[in-house]
């Protein structure tokens, strides 16, 4: 079956500093004529940190659309311009402290394709060693060290719900 | 550290047929304030439908915020007031034409906490027999049935991108 969307119209509705949200009017492989809500986002990056052979950093923060504390790998929105390997490493000393010797690509993910654009972009970062924390004044994080084994028990018992740190370790 | 925020205002700035976009105003942790630009979305289901012992569908649509026909799990939002079994039944009929003897909740997953508050609940079905296809007039699907080794090998590949389906396999 032919599957394709044609773009007819795409309307603006909402410009704010990180998201746009756009109404675009499409027309179905039956000819008929549908609208789709449509959130874009700059897409980021998450990085598997390993601390040591069989640790890594999770990253404990308040998320404000789901009022909750949540464990998630460390991870970022690419900046205006700025390619994913810089942007990765940006993220990792931003919240973590550390510096990488090693950073390895394992692949993208779309978050919510249904009706967002965002790609995360994950990353293994290993030989870790001491940079400088913070650079993000917004964000407020705790450090977790925590055994690769425990973090893999921790998604099967759903106390770590985040996609892209549940995904992150499909690709290793 | 303590890491709440605390909402002082809530402001819509788009309310579409299934997407909200507010800013809140927030106050953080060190007393400053701040915006968050949120999405508020019903949340859904995903379906890890198994065909037989070892294969699994994969339901492949075109996705217009992305631009690009992509594999999936099948999955679908969840209506007003609908509880996520139903929604499960509900959307593998839709979606594939099958029903399922057998329902099993494997977990939920938050796509995109930092600006979205939505939720997917995953499931596995099993016991799959011959019900109706169809029901959702603006979705066109094809349908694949694929062997579970070879999904995670697609995962791996980078052919498999979308995030409920990768943590679905995290979850089993």
């Amino acid at each position: 079956m032919k599957c394709l969307e044609k773009t007819l119209e795409e309307k603006n509705q909402f410009k704010g500093k990180i998201l746009t949200l756009d109404i675009k009017t499409v027309e179905l492989p039956n000819g008929k004529i549908s609208e789709r809500e449509i959130v874009k986002h700059p897409g980021g990056v998450a990085i598997l940190a390993y601390k040591t052979d069989n640790t890594i950093i999770l990253v404990e923060q308040f998320r404000s659309p789901i009022e909750k504390n949540i464990l998630e790998i460390p991870a970022g929105k690419l900046e205006k311009g700025e390619d994913i390997e810089t942007c990765c490493r940006r993220e990792l000393e931003e919240e973590t402290g550390y510096k990488a010797g090693k950073i390895t690509f394992l692949g993208k993910i779309v978050t919510s394709p249904g009706f967002c654009d965002e790609y995360i972009h994950i990353f293994k970062a290993e030989d870790l060693y001491e940079g400088q924390i913070g650079g993000d004044e917004d964000e407020f994080i705790n450090l977790h060290e925590v055994e690769v084994q425990k973090v893999k028990d921790m998604i099967k018992k759903g106390e770590i719900i985040d996609a892209k740190t549940i995904s992150a370790f499909m690709l290793i």
